[in-house]
Protein backbone atom coordinates (compact mmCIF):
# COMPACT_ATOMS: atom_id res chain seq x y z
CA UNK A 1 0.00 0.00 0.00
CA UNK A 2 1.73 3.41 -1.37
CA UNK A 3 0.52 6.10 1.30
CA UNK A 4 1.78 9.96 0.86
CA UNK A 5 2.17 12.03 3.93
CA UNK A 6 -1.36 12.87 4.09
CA UNK A 7 -3.05 9.68 3.47
CA UNK A 8 -0.83 8.87 6.39
CA UNK A 9 -1.73 11.45 8.81
CA UNK A 10 -5.72 10.32 8.11
CA UNK A 11 -4.79 7.32 9.08
CA UNK A 12 -3.05 8.50 12.73
CA UNK A 13 -5.82 10.34 12.58
CA UNK A 14 -8.77 8.32 12.33
CA UNK A 15 -7.23 6.03 14.60
CA UNK A 16 -6.33 8.68 17.28
CA UNK A 17 -10.14 10.09 16.93
CA UNK A 18 -11.78 6.15 17.14
CA UNK A 19 -9.87 6.00 20.32
CA UNK A 20 -10.68 9.10 21.53
CA UNK A 21 -14.29 8.48 20.85
CA UNK A 22 -14.17 5.24 22.61
CA UNK A 23 -13.12 6.43 25.16
CA UNK A 24 -15.60 9.42 25.52
CA UNK A 25 -18.24 6.87 25.25
CA UNK A 26 -16.60 4.79 27.94
CA UNK A 27 -16.93 7.48 30.70
CA UNK A 28 -20.43 9.03 29.39
CA UNK A 29 -21.27 4.85 29.89
CA UNK A 30 -20.57 5.36 33.58
CA UNK A 31 -22.89 8.10 33.78
CA UNK A 32 -25.67 6.27 32.31
CA UNK A 33 -24.93 8.79 28.67
CA UNK A 34 -24.12 7.97 25.29
CA UNK A 35 -22.32 10.22 22.92
CA UNK A 36 -25.42 11.31 20.47
CA UNK A 37 -27.48 11.99 23.79
CA UNK A 38 -24.62 13.69 25.36
CA UNK A 39 -24.53 16.25 22.47
CA UNK A 40 -28.96 16.83 22.35
CA UNK A 41 -28.54 17.12 26.07
CA UNK A 42 -25.84 19.63 25.92
CA UNK A 43 -27.15 21.63 22.39
CA UNK A 44 -30.77 22.12 24.02
CA UNK A 45 -29.35 22.90 28.03
CA UNK A 46 -26.90 25.44 26.54
CA UNK A 47 -28.92 27.00 23.42
CA UNK A 48 -30.01 30.57 23.63
CA UNK A 49 -32.82 29.98 21.01
CA UNK A 50 -35.65 27.30 21.34
CA UNK A 51 -34.05 23.96 19.70
CA UNK A 52 -36.10 22.15 16.68
CA UNK A 53 -35.12 18.80 15.36
CA UNK A 54 -33.82 20.58 12.25
CA UNK A 55 -31.63 22.62 14.39
CA UNK A 56 -29.92 19.59 15.84
CA UNK A 57 -29.46 17.74 12.60
CA UNK A 58 -27.55 21.35 11.29
CA UNK A 59 -25.48 20.85 14.40
CA UNK A 60 -25.27 17.04 15.10
CA UNK A 61 -24.15 17.13 11.05
CA UNK A 62 -26.52 13.84 10.95
CA UNK A 63 -29.70 13.49 8.48
CA UNK A 64 -33.54 14.51 9.89
CA UNK A 65 -34.32 10.77 10.29
CA UNK A 66 -31.41 10.22 12.27
CA UNK A 67 -31.62 12.81 14.15
CA UNK A 68 -35.86 12.17 14.70
CA UNK A 69 -35.18 8.33 15.51
CA UNK A 70 -32.76 9.25 18.25
CA UNK A 71 -35.35 12.30 20.01
CA UNK A 72 -37.64 9.42 19.80
CA UNK A 73 -35.84 7.52 21.71
CA UNK A 74 -34.71 9.83 24.18
CA UNK A 75 -38.27 10.47 24.49
CA UNK A 76 -38.91 7.40 25.44
CA UNK A 77 -36.42 7.35 28.37
CA UNK A 78 -38.49 10.30 29.33
CA UNK A 79 -34.84 12.61 29.03
CA UNK A 80 -36.78 15.07 26.37
CA UNK A 81 -40.07 16.33 25.89
CA UNK A 82 -41.56 17.54 21.99
CA UNK A 83 -43.58 20.68 22.08
CA UNK A 84 -45.48 21.12 19.07
CA UNK A 85 -46.13 25.25 18.19
CA UNK A 86 -50.19 25.29 17.02
CA UNK A 87 -48.98 28.69 15.18
CA UNK A 88 -46.54 27.28 13.22
CA UNK A 89 -47.76 23.74 11.84
CA UNK A 90 -45.21 21.28 12.13
CA UNK A 91 -42.39 23.09 14.05
CA UNK A 92 -41.22 21.57 17.32
CA UNK A 93 -39.52 22.43 20.17
CA UNK A 94 -37.21 20.22 22.17
CA UNK A 95 -37.23 20.57 25.81
CA UNK A 96 -35.47 18.72 28.23
CA UNK A 97 -37.27 17.11 31.14
CA UNK A 98 -36.00 16.77 35.11
CA UNK A 99 -34.53 13.62 34.09
CA UNK A 100 -32.90 15.06 31.04
CA UNK A 101 -31.54 17.88 33.00
CA UNK A 102 -29.95 15.77 35.67
CA UNK A 103 -28.29 13.51 33.14
CA UNK A 104 -27.00 16.55 31.52
CA UNK A 105 -25.52 17.58 34.55
CA UNK A 106 -24.30 14.15 35.21
CA UNK A 107 -22.27 14.28 31.79
CA UNK A 108 -21.24 17.66 32.49
CA UNK A 109 -19.41 16.18 35.45
CA UNK A 110 -17.82 13.67 33.34
CA UNK A 111 -14.59 15.24 32.13
CA UNK A 112 -11.35 13.51 32.25
CA UNK A 113 -12.09 12.85 28.17
CA UNK A 114 -13.07 16.22 27.39
CA UNK A 115 -9.60 17.52 29.31
CA UNK A 116 -7.40 15.10 27.35
CA UNK A 117 -5.98 18.27 25.71
CA UNK A 118 -4.19 18.68 28.84
CA UNK A 119 -1.10 16.85 27.92
CA UNK A 120 -0.78 19.45 25.14
CA UNK A 121 1.43 22.67 25.63
CA UNK A 122 -0.41 25.80 25.26
CA UNK A 123 1.37 26.52 21.41
CA UNK A 124 0.34 22.73 20.66
CA UNK A 125 -3.16 23.54 21.84
CA UNK A 126 -3.80 26.79 19.68
CA UNK A 127 -1.93 25.26 17.00
CA UNK A 128 -4.59 22.48 17.21
CA UNK A 129 -7.26 24.77 17.01
CA UNK A 130 -6.18 26.43 14.23
CA UNK A 131 -5.89 22.98 12.28
CA UNK A 132 -9.47 22.28 13.58
CA UNK A 133 -10.86 25.36 12.06
CA UNK A 134 -9.18 24.49 8.64
CA UNK A 135 -9.83 20.71 9.24
CA UNK A 136 -13.46 21.52 9.58
CA UNK A 137 -13.85 23.72 6.88
CA UNK A 138 -12.47 21.60 4.25
CA UNK A 139 -14.77 18.98 5.52
CA UNK A 140 -17.90 20.72 5.50
CA UNK A 141 -16.98 21.48 1.77
CA UNK A 142 -15.87 18.18 0.85
CA UNK A 143 -19.56 17.04 2.50
CA UNK A 144 -21.72 19.38 0.14
CA UNK A 145 -19.93 18.17 -2.80
CA UNK A 146 -20.55 14.61 -1.54
CA UNK A 147 -24.13 14.70 0.11
CA UNK A 148 -26.94 13.87 -2.38
CA UNK A 149 -28.90 17.14 -3.30
CA UNK A 150 -31.40 18.38 -3.14
CA UNK A 151 -30.70 17.43 0.95
CA UNK A 152 -27.10 18.85 0.98
CA UNK A 153 -27.81 22.21 0.46
CA UNK A 154 -29.80 23.37 2.97
CA UNK A 155 -28.30 22.09 5.68
CA UNK A 156 -24.61 23.18 4.57
CA UNK B 1 -21.52 26.68 30.49
CA UNK B 2 -18.45 27.33 31.99
CA UNK B 3 -15.74 25.29 29.73
CA UNK B 4 -12.19 25.68 30.07
CA UNK B 5 -9.86 25.78 26.93
CA UNK B 6 -9.39 22.25 27.00
CA UNK B 7 -12.72 21.31 27.46
CA UNK B 8 -13.49 23.91 24.56
CA UNK B 9 -10.55 22.61 22.32
CA UNK B 10 -12.80 19.12 23.04
CA UNK B 11 -15.58 20.64 21.68
CA UNK B 12 -14.13 21.62 18.34
CA UNK B 13 -12.06 18.25 17.77
CA UNK B 14 -15.66 16.62 18.54
CA UNK B 15 -17.63 18.92 16.03
CA UNK B 16 -14.75 18.28 13.65
CA UNK B 17 -13.70 14.66 13.84
CA UNK B 18 -17.82 14.21 13.40
CA UNK B 19 -17.68 15.88 10.21
CA UNK B 20 -14.68 14.46 8.55
CA UNK B 21 -15.80 10.75 9.53
CA UNK B 22 -19.58 12.20 8.24
CA UNK B 23 -17.39 12.81 4.70
CA UNK B 24 -15.43 9.94 4.50
CA UNK B 25 -18.52 7.34 5.01
CA UNK B 26 -20.40 9.68 2.40
CA UNK B 27 -17.00 9.39 -0.14
CA UNK B 28 -16.80 5.55 0.93
CA UNK B 29 -20.58 5.06 0.45
CA UNK B 30 -19.87 6.11 -3.42
CA UNK B 31 -18.18 3.08 -3.70
CA UNK B 32 -20.02 0.55 -1.67
CA UNK B 33 -18.04 0.00 1.40
CA UNK B 34 -18.94 1.30 5.09
CA UNK B 35 -16.53 2.95 7.33
CA UNK B 36 -16.07 -0.04 9.57
CA UNK B 37 -15.85 -2.51 6.40
CA UNK B 38 -12.89 -0.15 4.79
CA UNK B 39 -10.98 -0.60 8.24
CA UNK B 40 -11.30 -4.78 8.24
CA UNK B 41 -10.81 -4.54 4.23
CA UNK B 42 -7.28 -2.94 4.90
CA UNK B 43 -6.23 -4.71 7.76
CA UNK B 44 -6.63 -7.95 5.96
CA UNK B 45 -4.96 -6.79 2.78
CA UNK B 46 -1.98 -5.48 4.13
CA UNK B 47 -1.06 -6.95 7.22
CA UNK B 48 1.74 -9.07 6.73
CA UNK B 49 0.48 -11.84 9.28
CA UNK B 50 -2.59 -13.62 9.18
CA UNK B 51 -5.30 -11.74 10.53
CA UNK B 52 -7.53 -13.00 13.50
CA UNK B 53 -10.99 -11.76 14.64
CA UNK B 54 -8.76 -10.47 18.08
CA UNK B 55 -6.36 -8.85 16.42
CA UNK B 56 -9.10 -6.47 14.32
CA UNK B 57 -10.71 -6.03 17.57
CA UNK B 58 -7.18 -4.70 18.88
CA UNK B 59 -6.19 -2.93 15.64
CA UNK B 60 -10.13 -0.97 15.60
CA UNK B 61 -10.55 -0.91 19.58
CA UNK B 62 -13.69 -2.41 19.30
CA UNK B 63 -15.20 -5.23 21.74
CA UNK B 64 -15.04 -9.14 20.24
CA UNK B 65 -18.12 -9.17 19.90
CA UNK B 66 -18.91 -6.03 17.05
CA UNK B 67 -15.89 -7.25 15.47
CA UNK B 68 -17.91 -10.94 15.29
CA UNK B 69 -20.97 -9.34 14.23
CA UNK B 70 -19.07 -6.73 11.55
CA UNK B 71 -17.18 -9.57 10.26
CA UNK B 72 -20.26 -12.41 10.13
CA UNK B 73 -22.15 -9.40 8.10
CA UNK B 74 -19.47 -9.52 5.93
CA UNK B 75 -19.06 -12.94 5.65
CA UNK B 76 -22.51 -12.70 4.53
CA UNK B 77 -22.02 -9.74 1.75
CA UNK B 78 -19.12 -12.35 0.13
CA UNK B 79 -16.54 -10.03 1.17
CA UNK B 80 -14.49 -12.04 3.72
CA UNK B 81 -13.80 -15.78 4.24
CA UNK B 82 -13.11 -17.29 7.85
CA UNK B 83 -10.72 -19.72 7.72
CA UNK B 84 -10.72 -22.32 10.65
CA UNK B 85 -7.43 -23.83 11.50
CA UNK B 86 -7.96 -27.43 13.00
CA UNK B 87 -4.49 -27.33 14.78
CA UNK B 88 -5.74 -24.82 17.18
CA UNK B 89 -8.85 -25.33 18.11
CA UNK B 90 -10.65 -21.91 17.36
CA UNK B 91 -8.03 -20.31 16.22
CA UNK B 92 -9.95 -18.41 13.24
CA UNK B 93 -7.91 -16.92 10.50
CA UNK B 94 -10.06 -14.00 7.85
CA UNK B 95 -9.17 -13.95 4.39
CA UNK B 96 -10.47 -11.49 2.03
CA UNK B 97 -12.73 -13.14 -1.40
CA UNK B 98 -12.44 -11.73 -4.61
CA UNK B 99 -14.75 -9.40 -3.98
CA UNK B 100 -13.51 -8.28 -1.28
CA UNK B 101 -10.35 -7.93 -2.74
CA UNK B 102 -12.51 -5.71 -5.23
CA UNK B 103 -14.16 -3.67 -2.64
CA UNK B 104 -10.61 -2.89 -1.38
CA UNK B 105 -9.35 -1.40 -4.40
CA UNK B 106 -11.99 0.31 -4.49
CA UNK B 107 -11.90 2.11 -1.64
CA UNK B 108 -8.33 2.84 -1.92
CA UNK B 109 -9.31 4.71 -5.15
CA UNK B 110 -11.52 7.10 -2.47
CA UNK B 111 -9.24 9.72 -1.89
CA UNK B 112 -10.53 12.97 -1.45
CA UNK B 113 -11.42 12.37 2.48
CA UNK B 114 -8.13 10.61 2.86
CA UNK B 115 -6.07 13.74 1.47
CA UNK B 116 -7.71 16.56 3.31
CA UNK B 117 -4.42 17.55 5.16
CA UNK B 118 -3.67 19.03 2.08
CA UNK B 119 -5.42 22.13 3.33
CA UNK B 120 -2.42 22.63 6.09
CA UNK B 121 1.29 23.51 5.88
CA UNK B 122 3.82 21.30 5.86
CA UNK B 123 4.94 22.57 9.32
CA UNK B 124 1.21 21.46 10.48
CA UNK B 125 1.28 18.46 9.58
CA UNK B 126 4.30 16.89 11.39
CA UNK B 127 2.68 19.14 14.43
CA UNK B 128 -0.20 17.23 13.75
CA UNK B 129 1.25 13.96 13.79
CA UNK B 130 2.90 15.04 16.97
CA UNK B 131 0.05 15.92 18.83
CA UNK B 132 -2.32 12.81 17.33
CA UNK B 133 0.48 10.39 18.63
CA UNK B 134 0.48 12.11 22.13
CA UNK B 135 -3.51 12.34 22.43
CA UNK B 136 -3.71 8.61 21.19
CA UNK B 137 -1.60 7.84 24.39
CA UNK B 138 -3.09 9.83 26.57
CA UNK B 139 -6.95 8.13 25.31
CA UNK B 140 -5.16 4.56 25.54
CA UNK B 141 -4.26 5.31 28.98
CA UNK B 142 -8.07 6.40 29.69
CA UNK B 143 -9.68 3.84 27.97
CA UNK B 144 -7.58 1.21 30.28
CA UNK B 145 -9.32 2.75 33.17
CA UNK B 146 -12.17 3.51 31.28
CA UNK B 147 -12.71 -0.52 30.49
CA UNK B 148 -14.44 -2.68 32.56
CA UNK B 149 -12.01 -5.49 33.74
CA UNK B 150 -10.89 -8.82 33.01
CA UNK B 151 -12.01 -7.53 29.44
CA UNK B 152 -9.93 -4.32 29.20
CA UNK B 153 -6.24 -5.98 30.34
CA UNK B 154 -5.41 -8.41 27.91
CA UNK B 155 -6.71 -5.78 24.82
CA UNK B 156 -4.98 -2.59 25.49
Amino acid sequence: MDLNENEMAWAEMAVTSTILRRAWEMELGQVGVTVPQALVLTFVATSAEPVTPMKLSRLMHREPHTISALLTRMQAQGLIKKERNLERGNWVRVTLTKKGKEAYERQLGARRVRNITECLSKQELESLNRMNRKLRAKGIELLRDLLPSPFGDPLW
